[in-house]
């Protein structure tokens, strides 16, 4: 069995990759720039993350048109990414304009073209709320659209185990899975040191601190 | 009222975007380039288009990854590209996996990030029932893909004019739009002359054929 991953270099998709082995499908790692600030040290996180795995490939794309497209703090450079506590209400502005149907659809020709039974999308509903297309909603109209849209026999699965789940309980997963954390990063701001205090930062610390386990990286 | 338009710089796309404007929409002009042989002829012929229609933006995206996906003969310079006359049954080599759900997913992202109340694509379920992603059933299930991913007031429709039409019935409708056919290429093979043999240049010159108007671009 085979299962197309996507892997950020962030914990919760490195604790997805691992899981994914672990229910016994070897892994087709997809990897994805699109001109975020910190692609670098994502990139090479995801790399190791992989050689950890032995991915069957490591498949690197550049959706440098989302930086065209813009209209998010992730990839505008005139736009600055807040500190947690200064973030408003509602959608957050971090948030790329349909970003997860893009990666799905990268996701599905790859998963096809190489014949593989899953894709693994490590989306949560509840930390990210702001995000429409992180709902279960939405994952469950894009399943029927891979059904429909690939060739019949193709089969293709779309699994989101972290879609109910919170940080810590995917920490805890982790943990179990003896994830190396220290290969993996969140951080939306800085490539060296990670802020601390980004949103992405502050979900990170808080679910190391809610099961009480120290992060092994490093903070400014 | 805006409007993006999948424009390939094809008979058809090129039509779609003429009836798009003719609908009373200011248009938003994508384009993709994937690694596919003709792809310079294509951009060329689709900027010509979006010039006739005063787009207000064009916008050019690469899907490079999608030839590193590979399993086409459009991408993969490996697989010859058939006369239509060899051609087996069932799904063409032609076929890209999934590339509708790709092109619509950038579509929608541009949509959404620009505020366009709709998506014109030019599929038709009848000339090409080899591929899966142009049936209607695909087509209404990205639709609530695309009500459930983006905000809850984007409000995106997306249209297919052309979905139960077959190429003459599209061409006579572009014939009433005076859309300019010399400035649109249909040859899957060649960036020149058209070749002619193509299962795209044997559709449209049948397409010509069938309202009793000629072609006014050369064949080989």
């Amino acid at each position: 069995m085979k299962a197309v991953c996507l892997l950020s270099g962030g914990m919760d998709s490195s604790t997805l990759a691992f899981l994914a082995k672990h229910d016994g499908y070897d892994i087709l790692a997809l990897h994805f720039t699109y001109g975020q600030r910190t692609e670098e040290k994502e990139r090479e996180c995801a790399k190791r993350i992989a050689r950890h795995l032995n991915a069957l490939e490591f498949l690197d794309v550049d959706l440098a048109y989302l930086k065209k497209v813009g209209a998010s703090s992730l990839t505008d450079q005139r736009m600055q990414v807040k500190p947690h506590n200064e973030a408003g209400e509602g959608i957050p502005e971090t948030y790329v304009p349909f970003r997860n149907a893009n990666l799905l659809s990268v996701g599905t020709s790859f998963a096809e073209a190489r014949a593989a039974d899953a894709i693994y999308i490590g989306v949560q509903a509840s930390d990210y709320s702001g995000y429409p297309d992180c709902r279960p909603e939405f994952i469950d109209a894009f399943q029927k659209v891979i059904t429909l849209g690939t060739r019949p026999d193709s089969g293709i699965e779309l699994k989101t185990p972290f879609v109910r789940l919170n940080k810590a309980e995917i920490l805890k997963i982790g943990m179990g899975l003896n994830v190396p954390y220290e290969d993996t990063w969140s951080c939306y701001s800085e490539n060296d040191i990670a802020c601390g205090i980004c949103g992405s930062c502050h979900f990170r610390r808080e679910a190391f601190r809610q099961i009480g386990i120290e992060d092994p990286i490093q903070y400014r």
